[in-house]
């Protein structure tokens, strides 16, 4: 599948290496067409670069790994035209360092970054998922034993199966697919972040994940 | 110990019958010294009842299971002086419902409502814990199979070390009560239960619980 990943940061070098190395035909966007992180990435991955426009336009499905704070502004560079009707898989987290740590988490009108894209592109396809944990189990799984999650988060059913198979490939098996319900509920797991910061200041540096145990 | 239990509705009750089960002499506190369901749950559970200030005065340790919406007015009413130099469990969280569902979480001054308690009344011993589930499982961890966790933050380390005992009288093992770290860690947690809330719409009126898996 034609896939772009928008940002050039950890997780979206992350997330493209994976898409690549699964034989998809990965462009990553940034802001100028010689953003020298993205050049470099392609070099090295048999990928392509350009602006998000560029990468957007070409792309099936698009993934946001852009930081929260300046998403709506990546997307509006895209350009509707690019996203329109398009999956698009929405990985950030809006989160306010200014004041230091902890920082606050940004939600726009009372809700979600997710819905205040959404609003903003009502024609493109939004799944919240994997912005719960860090970028390295996002794409491997195995690296935290046993059961835990990844949640789903969107208002078109079809766009999110076709996400919770993109999961899959990466090796996420259904039963740790969570899909929490329309685009409202990514509410909930943009507002995990603060806890996620807390145990990896508890933890440390090792790869975790939050499981959902049940009776 | 003498518990004061402030709050008469399911957490409260849940928490004041396992205490008095465990042998300690619970007086369940609320606004007025007739209310009819402390009165009842005191007749059942061989406790006693009183005001939240009766209650509160007469205690060792507190513990506020109120709404969070009221919990200040509840410990105001309480008064600074019969909660001085004790040990308070902080178990509420608080949700705006006015707009219906999801609730908001109310972040009094963009942190937490532990904090706000804890600076309204600074020489309490505010603990934070047993928010992030439901009352059943609060109080019967093994309801839950297998690893899942409970969540521990307060500025006072004694504090912390006698909530934690009094954690594993109720069943939690050392290995599933996390310390996370100072009072301003309370939002993590208190930011966590809109994704319980959404759990909970998933999976339905079951025991379940947040895990945290490290490998």
């Amino acid at each position: 599948m034609k896939i772009a990943v928008l940002g050039t940061g950890e997780v979206g070098q992350r997330l493209a290496t994976k898409l690549a190395t699964l034989g998809h035909e990965v462009t990553m966007g940034s802001r100028t067409a010689d953003n020298a992180e993205a050049r470099q990435w392609a070099a090295d991955n048999g990928g392509a670069h350009g602006t998000f426009a560029d990468a957007a336009g070409a792309a099936e499905l698009v993934v946001n790994a852009t930081g929260g704070l300046v998403s709506l502004a990546v997307l509006e560079a895209a350009g509707a035209d690019s996203l329109r009707g398009k999956v698009l898989i929405d990985v950030s987290n809006a989160l306010d360092f200014s004041d230091g740590f902890p920082p606050r988490v940004v939600t726009p009108d009372g809700g979600s970054l997710a819905e205040q894209l959404q609003k903003a592109f009502p024609e493109t396809r939004i799944v919240k998922t994997l912005n719960t944990m860090n970028n390295t189990v996002m794409v491997e799984p195995s690296r935290v034993p046993g059961h835990h999650n990844v949640f789903l988060s969107g208002n078109d059913e079809h766009a999110k199966a076709e996400v919770a198979a993109l999961l899959r490939s990466f090796g996420w098996a259904s039963t740790q697919i969570t899909d929490l319900g329309d685009l409202s509920s990514a509410r909930a797991t943009e507002l995990l972040m603060p806890l996620w910061l807390r145990l990896y200041g508890v933890l440390g540096p090792v790869d975790f994940n939050i499981s959902v145990v049940a009776a």
